[in-house]
């Protein structure tokens, strides 16, 4: 199988479209899959989603980074989004033929060059963290870019490439190796929202649920009916038909069905096949074994 | 989404290496995706996959049936597997991007050319068939190589291409449109092949079924239990997941469960994703959504 990676870093501009362009076309040519991007006026941030084997992707992450410090100020942004970086973080998700691993070394080796190149403090995230604080994005932003040039100088955020002060006018950076992560909602035939609060309660993991789940109940207005919203962190540990099962458990205590679900943006093969195999009690089913991936080999 | 047809010609040719492996690296030579081929010498017949767009399956089927004429001489064949031609049949199976409607046109463009460059008479089967005598192979191929001199006299099996008599080493060929093929076992914790049996007779349509689905019951000596080993012929109309729980629903009048299944070869993906969006309740989900769907495009 073909090794593929999917970057997605989040810059810290969304309302300037040449700023944008410039970043989006440089990245192009660096020869990597650019799947998606896009910009949040509010956020004033913008995400992008590209994918290439090791090189390419290495390759399109550092362009990437080196276009938003010499093109992006943080001194004079603003957004509602938490930012503490022109570049804020750079996501490295393995998808297949890559384990890991090697996605978490990339990390490193992106970290390392962009620090020394551009003179950019980095925090090692998520899978490549180096300490547990630094594992969830939240705690290392926390202060964002006005505080981090004190926030720096605590021995417990020394940063793990780079000198000990932040980039004048782009900030420090967040750089690791996650999972790929899958927005997925179900609906539910239910106007009761405090039957949805339950549900969540039940299934994430911050109140004792499934682990690498988040969910939180919302009442959607134009469909007239509750919705179990969630982010699933890691579906090879916390697979999709295990979401939907405990989901539909406690929801028939209240006599509640699922009316459908869905999911939101891309998801990866191997997520659909776990789930699928599942059900028709499948002991196994591969990438391989499936006729487009031949195909596209 | 691009083009892809799969094309599976077999040819009556299974023992003789070196008439095989011309054929295959001269199909290599037309820039086609070679899937698979595998020979069975009890059969004498080998099963060819291979796949590309329109233009390309187009040149390799008929690459494919030039060399099978110009190499195979059925009046010396022997073989178990019945047979009527040297190139004995040549399938067409819309992937994606194409329609049925175009993989149909294919076969008659297919058809035609090899009937009037090789002098051999064309039976359209399948989704191509003319007549509805024509739909079934077996009923083609009834009376093999041997009795097709007299057969091709019978006004009722005129051929849709090519001259009313037999080429006389190549005899005839069927060509044709036709769903892809999924081929898939359930086994069950019984011993009992009476139970198997009555199982195999609820979901096979010759039976009064499901329609698109073969069924036979089989004792599994090596694992010491009863499987339901299945055909479905149009997975578009016959979902797995309908065939799957079909069988769980009539085991089940007998205490019987299911202990797992398997796939035999190649599945398309289109098939493991309307499986997997009747399970959670998705009411679409289309190769768009596939993260590497999108990054081979």
């Amino acid at each position: 199988m073909s090794e593929i990676i999917e970057c997605v870093p989040n810059i810290s501009e969304g309302r300037n479209k040449e700023v944008i362009e410039e970043i989006i076309e440089n990245l192009k040519k660096r020869d990597v899959k650019l799947l998606d991007y896009s910009s949040d006026t509010d956020h004033n941030r913008t995400v992008i989603t590209f994918a290439g084997d090791i090189t390419k992707v290495k390759q399109g992450a550092v362009q990437v980074a080196r276009d938003a410090v010499r093109l992006i100020d943080l001194r004079h942004h603003k957004g509602t989004h938490p930012r503490m970086g022109a570049i804020d973080v750079i996501p490295f998700i393995p998808i297949s033929g890559i384990t890991m691993k090697e996605c978490v070394e990339l990390s490193r080796e992106v970290a390392r060059e962009i620090a020394e190149d551009l003179n950019l403090p980095i925090y090692l995230y998520a899978e490549s963290a180096t300490r547990e604080s630094r594992k969830a994005l939240p705690s290392i932003r926390k202060g964002e870019f006005e505080g981090f040039s004190e926030k720096i100088k605590n021995p417990d955020w020394v940063p793990d490439f780079g000198p000990s002060e932040i980039h004048p006018s782009a900030g420090v950076t967040a750089v690791g190796a996650r999972e790929f992560l899958i927005a997925y909602n179900i609906n539910l035939n239910t106007k009761d929202i405090n039957i949805g609060k339950k549900i969540s309660r039940s299934i994430r993991e911050s109140s004792g649920g499934l682990q690498y789940v988040q969910a939180k109940e919302m009442y959607l207005e134009d469909k007239g009916c509750v919705q179990i919203s969630m982010n699933i962190l890691n579906y090879k540990k916390a697979p999709i038909y295990r979401a939907f099962e405990i989901v539909k458990m406690e929801a028939s205590r209240y006599g509640v069905n699922i009316i459908e679900s869905e999911l939101i943006g891309l998801m990866p093969m191997r997520a659909v096949l776990e789930s699928f195999a599942f059900y028709i009690q499948l002991p196994e089913l591969t990438e391989q074994q499936i006729l487009e991936t031949k195909i596209n080999e």
